[in-house]
């Protein structure tokens, strides 16, 4: 019974997120009806990183078992034919039995997208968040360090009932570029919109709305209403996975 | 009377190209209403390079005449308001009186761009031509430099009567990255669809339909008929103008 797995980018502008729900269109929906006509079968599919509506993705990963081999090649070709313009399938490959792509993974890494320009840029407006130039960019950078550990996130999570907000945060830093700022954050695992919320967080410290000095308080009351904004979905792509 | 310059961006997917056309959505009719509502007055624009239907620009310049100062931080705003998000106004100027975006520009530099992944991505799909990675890149590299100096280029242009299609390209050259090409071209003016019918005659090098040593003797031969393939126009964006 081999197990594939299938790396993924999308622009998810226009899905309900990853996750199937319902009489929505989702990724995974668009994914699975396709893999059913590619093959025949329909199959569960593992996923990554359960990507929120509206969030993109570079380096999505997936994973299945089949009864069957498959000739990955046309696989792949099939998906793309079927799951494209949106959803791109950049590679098809048999992986050893008990790989799962949600399972298996040891991090994932977010990237948020922050246009400084003066007037948005039309040809990424999908992809990244204009913000324009008058923001504390020193003090936004100066935000990420405290994110990095073993942390309980519960006052950037969207909690769920049972369940722990303490994640680990192997890397957070912010990336500066002449008209572009970038956050790059790579965790074990994160929590239902974590990296929005701690883009949020930055965004207000970065036009003094919250003080820099504050984030470590913020961070340890595991007080939700402490934070204010969360940055919209367009900006954010999870960029890869590690196994 | 000042005389004010514009800088504009655009994601030109859905235009029918720059200039006005009686009954289409163009940049230029966009632009010239948006203006009048923002000052009260029409004006007739100059621009410095007619895009064709579907071209996007990082650098296109529009200049025009008017009858009194405005705020210019204000039009701006403005006009941002009223174009967005497929158009950007990037500065708005006061210019030297007798400055015209077209007649003063001494040059234009296009940028097109080809993704040699296996798959497309589709964060960029609407700004770049994928072909996959089964290109002869070398020889698409080999034709670049016989583009270069003032050549008829009948061969390449949509021919209007009476007018020259001489042109003089400063330079063309291949950018070479690891699953993207960009051909980047600059010369005094362009005629009518000549940048997407260099890159359609490398195509047809890098796949193995036109030798590359025949691309002196096709430029030569000033025939229409020899360049096959016109590249679509979702890879070019028209980058910079100087002046």
């Amino acid at each position: 019974m081999p197990t594939l797995r299938l790396d993924l980018a999308y622009d998810g502008s226009g899905f309900r997120g990853y996750a199937s729900q319902e009489g929505q269109r989702t990724i995974q929906g668009v994914l699975e009806d396709s893999i059913a006509l590619a093959i025949g079968a329909r199959v569960d599919t593992s996923v990554a990183g359960r990507t929120d509506a509206g969030v993109h993705a570079r380096g999505q990963v997936v994973s299945f078992d089949l009864d069957d081999r498959v000739d990955l090649g046309r696989l792949m070709r099939s998906l793309n034919g079927l799951v494209g313009p949106e959803i791109s399938v950049r590679s098809a490959k048999e992986v050893a039995d008990g790989f799962d792509a949600r399972f298996s993974a040891s991090w994932r890494r977010y990237r948020y997208a922050i246009s400084t320009e003066v007037a948005p840029d039309p040809l990424t407006r999908g992809f990244v968040w204009h913000l324009g130039p008058r923001l504390d960019v020193d003090a936004m950078v100066a935000t990420a360090s405290e994110f990095e550990g073993e942390h309980d996130f519960s006052a950037f999570c969207r909690s769920v009932e049972g369940k722990s907000n303490i994640r680990r945060v192997h890397e957070a830093s912010w990336q500066v570029g002449d008209d572009h700022i970038y956050f790059w954050i790579t965790a074990n695992a994160f929590c239902h919109q974590m990296v929005r919320s701690l883009v949020g967080l930055a965004y207000d410290v970065g036009r003094g709305h919250t003080a820099a000095v504050s984030v470590a308080g913020i961070i340890a009351s595991g007080d939700r209403g402490r934070v204010a904004t969360v940055a919209p979905p367009h900006g954010l792509t999870l960029w890869e996975v590690g196994y």
